[in-house]
């Protein structure tokens, strides 16, 4: 094929992933190539675009590491992540809803037992939690894996904490007792800016989006015949649950941040300034 | 907004960028969250699918560096950058044809005089060379410069040997005389391999595609006056003139490559092997 112009080359390009062996893949190039120029073609695109856009990819693929994944940021607030959560979960009706993973779980956060303090010396008001997992029809999931992540009270993760090296904070895995609960003591969260100091952060300026995510502890929890569930409870009464810089919020994960009177605490901690208790009921949906 | 679904996300990402003060960026980011939103619906991507595309698009990112582009051969292999030269070259009849610029120039090519050997030692049989630069009515253009690259015959660019250092080989920079000509010495051009080592070449090795361009020179004209030219010239017969991985070839730019009888050669060195002329007419089109 030669002399390709712009209206043919779509064609031309899909022909050849004619012989791509799986099928998946070849569905999956056939329609990335389709809307990747249909994009380009309706929006007349320039070469100094084009550079520009080869220069903002190339700069958020070397803004990954260890600790930063900027491409999981861009895609979370081009509302893809969200787009893609929504369309691999319809859950049946009853079972807690889904919402984006986001750019900050690890893998090696700590073990920890009932009761803990996840929060481990991170800055933030006391947060008392009871969260029970439980089946369609109620009943307890006992030793589900709930990995459980945060930011503190000055909107970070400890992996944009430096100073902290490996040492984590704000995030451990508990698992459900016989009842189906996990307690633990967290930090009440507090709404906070997405990474504003690379490309994405860059994106959002420009086009004078605001960088904030409403308040939010994250979970994953895991169990045995279960479907995985990713999500977030959010802190009522945030005044980001309705323009969330990453699109996912949902009603149903709004959970009630109760302030807690004076202490002593639940867990027999004194508690000098305020704090919140959480009570909340999450449902798994089978696998 | 909250509760967004699968239906109703793209409005909502869309009206996040109502604020955006740049008229023509609004314009790219509302087409681009529509084309990719389309495009994630359409082929019903899944979870691990999305990781697996953050994760490629994570190591393009880390794959580059100053002497390797590889989200330009991305866009190279994806027909993205054809279709850009394409949509933004519609140049006057008569007018040599655009082709993609690819990844592989430099900044920094050696400027030299009439008659220098480019290739500066690089492995690949003589080919002389005369082109002559244009204008739609055929007068020369005088003093354009010509900034010229390829890749030598074991296909590789001279920034695709680290042995190298900061030496250049196989490019330079010439300015037509008052003929409007360029005379050089530079090497035969031969079929060659994009780099395969990296995410696209994984990507061409799992869609069953070759990774082949068919031999050429590139060239970048610049004149005060005229549009600059980004071409090849593409050598004739290759067995990949109508496959090349990149979408490049237009039969205007296939040139004769002559088998030249035996020494002394044009520039009066003697050659002892095999070699080629090539001549050439270049037309720009007005500015």
């Amino acid at each position: 094929m030669r002399n390709i112009d712009e209206h043919t080359i779509t064609e031309a390009v899909i022909a050849r992933f004619a012989d791509t062996p799986d099928a998946r893949l070849k569905q999956i190039m056939t329609g990335l190539v389709t809307h990747l120029h249909d994009f380009i073609r309706e929006v007349k695109l320039t070469e100094p675009e084009w550079e520009q856009a080869i220069r903002f990819l190339t700069d958020t693929g070397q803004m990954c590491s260890d600790t930063r994944q900027e491409f999981i940021l861009l895609s979370d607030t081009l509302g893809a992540s969200m787009l893609v959560t929504a369309l691999n979960h319809a859950h049946p009706p009853g079972a807690t809803e889904a919402t984006v993973f986001g750019p900050f779980h690890t893998d090696n956060a700590p073990r920890l037992p009932q009761g803990a303090d996840i929060g481990a010396g991170a800055p933030g008001q006391p947060l008392f939690a009871e969260v029970e997992v439980v089946d369609l029809d109620g009943r307890p999931v006992v030793g589900a894996e709930v990995d459980l992540w945060q930011a503190d009270a000055e909107g970070l993760y400890d992996v944009q904490r430096p100073e902290l090296g490996a040492r984590r904070q704000a995030r451990g895995v508990l698992h459900t007792d016989a009842e189906g609960r996990i307690r633990f003591r967290a930090l009440v969260p507090t709404p906070y800016p997405v990474p504003t100091d690379g490309p994405v952060g860059r994106m959002l300026l420009a086009t004078g989006r605001h960088p904030w995510r409403p308040a939010h502890l994250h979970f994953r929890i895991r169990a045995p015949g279960f479907a995985t569930l990713v999500t977030h409870l959010f802190r009522d009464a945030d005044p980001y649950l309705d323009s969330d810089v990453v699109f996912g919020v949902r009603s149903s994960l709004i959970a009630r941040f109760e302030p807690q009177p004076a202490s002593p605490a639940q867990d027999g901690s004194v508690v000098d300034g305020p704090a919140c208790t959480l009570h909340q009921r999450i449902v798994l949906a089978p696998a």
